[in-house]
């Protein structure tokens, strides 16, 4: 909303009195006018979130001297964990996709209509088929004869690419294949998947297909982090429709789309404006 | 809304054509004006269901013969499962509840205020402290010392209690106890459970501390029948409420109490009014 | 589900008894299977609505012999007003849009994807912005300079534009102009608009201002046909969103956006699917 | 969750740099443990709002010279307008009820069953018909002949019986009365309402009737705090629930009741915890 340069710090550190009143003392002091300040204290864990953002219009320390004296006045003595973003930074994100059409569009429609501040400079997939809707954009599209046995090998490929176009975090939108350790390590709470059940009901494949069959009156899409364990990332967003005994899988299918293209659209947008801290297996995701 | 006397058929058979056509038939040749009807053919099962209700004023086939009239043009044709209720018979239900008095508070409410039609002759419970809510609204309360070793012992006891006070369903208010068998082969759908998830997802104890643990999203709360395989009876209703990384497991707790007492109390609600056919552990819920 | 041609009515009438019997007794006697039945007594208006479905595989009547017979057998008897449509006949659809692109993505996304058995022949605009989307598709772009001077004197020639291509229903994207009354009578209930707000509350110009203005904590948004009373007309569909005193109004309207689409495509697919009745300013929506 | 005495301050003034961090500095000097603290600025207003609680334990200034000492360290320098709470408070709530007993039955089981820190000294009614449930739960009941003409003139005796049990706030549970200005001057942005439609749609009596004649797909409930302009005042909470083309009336009545009474005891809820705060007829809700 505001139009000027800002910085931001998403930190967590061990529960302590006085980090708010430090690090709005560092801010003040210098010059920054806090534009948005949020804290959380999970009192069972001990453990203190913090999302702060400062116009830099007018902050008397260099971008590049941030961090050193941001370190030296708060981040040492609290033991901080953070990290510290500038909003004129623009984030490259890929795309992975396999053949449904319905998350990508809406990602990129997204992406064209100028409503994120994102690159997106290519498109991978396991399929030839969506390579159509890339060209429409204009984004490169990568093939890979991804399966069970050709993962492993083609993941340091994947790397390469992915490094090469300078990728900052990866979205997989309907990606049917599981993601190699060697990605998952390389970008550690910077996979964001969504699964095609309100998680942790019906992990795995087929989850439509389970549901018809439990007879639930709910079907969900969950959005959350890759981890090495399938499906069991921190959750980023959730969200269900309801169905009913007249709608067939078939159905569940068509109506789960809606779901999930909307639940991974705001989890991507809210993972844009650095507003998810994740900390053991679960986010805090700042409003 | 109507007034007047009404008899409704819940069906289900192998799907023909011709059904409705011979059912409808039935009903208008005899005077019978239809006041509400609906069915599904469940495509995958070659199913058929059906719910009709016509006003019995000027129906010309006397009520205790409607049965037997309506097997020679119909049941036996079409190898018809199906129940025939009458909505002057006033229903008899037992309320199991434990120690929370929320789902029992609601549910006592809407019958105390002529929302149901419905008898209450008496709660069950296997601790003391909801005894003073009985008192209140004035409805026996029977106290077991129901715990794993005396359940199988003390279910004689109960299954007699309620033959002799007429019951003919039970709802469980946030029961914390396994029911046993001879109860569920006694009542067969026509227990209801509030389990404190949305089911699959963290079946069995302690389901707000498990989606605590995983860190989702939504919790939820389920309705449904139950049987002798632990939650995982026919769902009946499902409905859910957002949280955030700021609620403890406290306000979880909280927070689902408003979601089953409402989805309980919808059940118990589709259920006396005939709305709800069970197949192959699923339900057909008609609106 | 079935891939083979069937046939579908749609009908009201005065409440009486028998119509079930009567419709089905034709279906079933000339070797109909019926595949969808669904019913709705307006008790208040005494007024009766069905939509059924049938299998033309093995129904003996000629399909342009349908109506006649249907006329005699039930049409006049009962006094119907009714439709009838065939599954393999293709309706044409013309998308109006201004400025924005996120309906219009959503909708063509989904035709691309061959979510819908529709064509559209056409997209009209009263701006330039869009031709760049209407090109990715391929889609033919019309750009009138309509505003509240040059709308009337327009309208014929939009008319004409439409008959030429053989358009059977119009869907506002986002239409930033009012609706000649020329179009509206020419496209009976079959002009689908989406509104940003949920009406009632807040009709009009710049619905989002005025939700922020009175500090609702929802905004909505609701698909109805276009009548000659702006945003007055019948509902098909509507959504809320939950909002905070920490949204903005630009934050309410980039929510809005996705409740918009998602709201004007169910509408358009329910409107597709032929299961949408007006009845005196009001809609059947047979699920 | 806390059991320990805790402080609570809610705080508005014009948006200037330095206010977190002076009011931390104040608490941190002082010795109290912050244990929430959400802050939010409307950038259109210029007015920034702020909700802090600390534990008094350690806290060294004496609880009856906070106010003092907070004013001359913040609110003077930052023109604060704010209000002191303290946990160990209990506040006095008075409900007014007409003839329905939904609402009454759930604030009053909540308030027996302990959730809530709040004494309820008094039931006031222009009816009889709510003694009965009133006396169930041991609350003293107060008949006021209400119409309109007497409303005026029994307004003071309201006033003082009020006055007498020193009752802090007053609940409107499906009240069906106007409140006199009298009693809104005595108490501002303390009389909690609860409305049965989405406001601002359908404002006034019967909007269950007009959401019906309209055919909207939604109804609503809004808890709002009463100002003398009818269902204008902030509004608090809002929720909706589905209805269809088959719902009557009375069916939206009974459908409305299970969102009006959840609606209005979470609006309740968030006010006793002192998370609510008003400004120029909106309200900022605390998470």
């Amino acid at each position: 909303m505001t139009d000027h340069r800002t910085a931001i710090l998403l930190i967590h550190c061990p529960d302590r009195e006085g980090i708010v009143h430090s690090v709005t003392g560092f801010l003040s002091s210098n010059g920054g006018n806090i534009l948005y300040l949020d804290q959380h204290t999970d009192s069972t864990e001990k453990v203190f979130f913090m999302r702060v953002e400062w116009s830099l219009e007018g902050f008397i320390i260099p971008s590049d001297e941030i961090q050193g004296r941001f370190d030296e006045c708060c981040g040492e003595r609290y033991e901080m964990s953070y990290r510290l973003y500038f909003s004129d930074y623009v984030p490259k994100m890929a795309i992975f996709v396999s053949k449904m059409s319905h998350c990508l569009y809406d990602l990129l429609a997204r992406y064209t209509a100028g409503e994120w501040k994102v690159n997106i400079p290519l498109i991978i997939s396991n399929h030839p088929d969506m390579r159509r809707v890339a060209d429409m954009f204009g984004i490169p599209y990568y093939e890979f004869s991804v399966n069970k046995d050709t993962r492993e090998e083609l993941a340091p490929k994947m790397l390469d690419l992915l490094r090469e176009n300078g990728v900052d975090f990866l979205v997989l939108a309907r990606y049917m294949q599981i993601v190699p350790d060697l990605l998952i390590d390389a970008f550690p709470n910077r996979i964001i998947n969504i699964h095609h059940s309100f998680l942790p009901a019906f992990v795995g494949a087929k989850p439509y297909h389970a549901a018809y069959e439990r007879g639930v009156k709910l079907i969900g899409a969950t959005a959350h982090y890759v981890t090495s364990v399938l499906d069991a990332g921190p959750i980023i967003g959730q969200d269900i429709a309801r169905i009913s005994h007249k709608n067939t899988v078939d159905d569940l299918v068509r109506k789960g789309k809606d779901l999930e293209k909307i639940v991974l659209s705001h989890a991507v947008e809210k993972h844009l404006a650095r507003k998810i801290l994740v900390y053991k297996n679960k986010t805090i995701i700042f409003s």
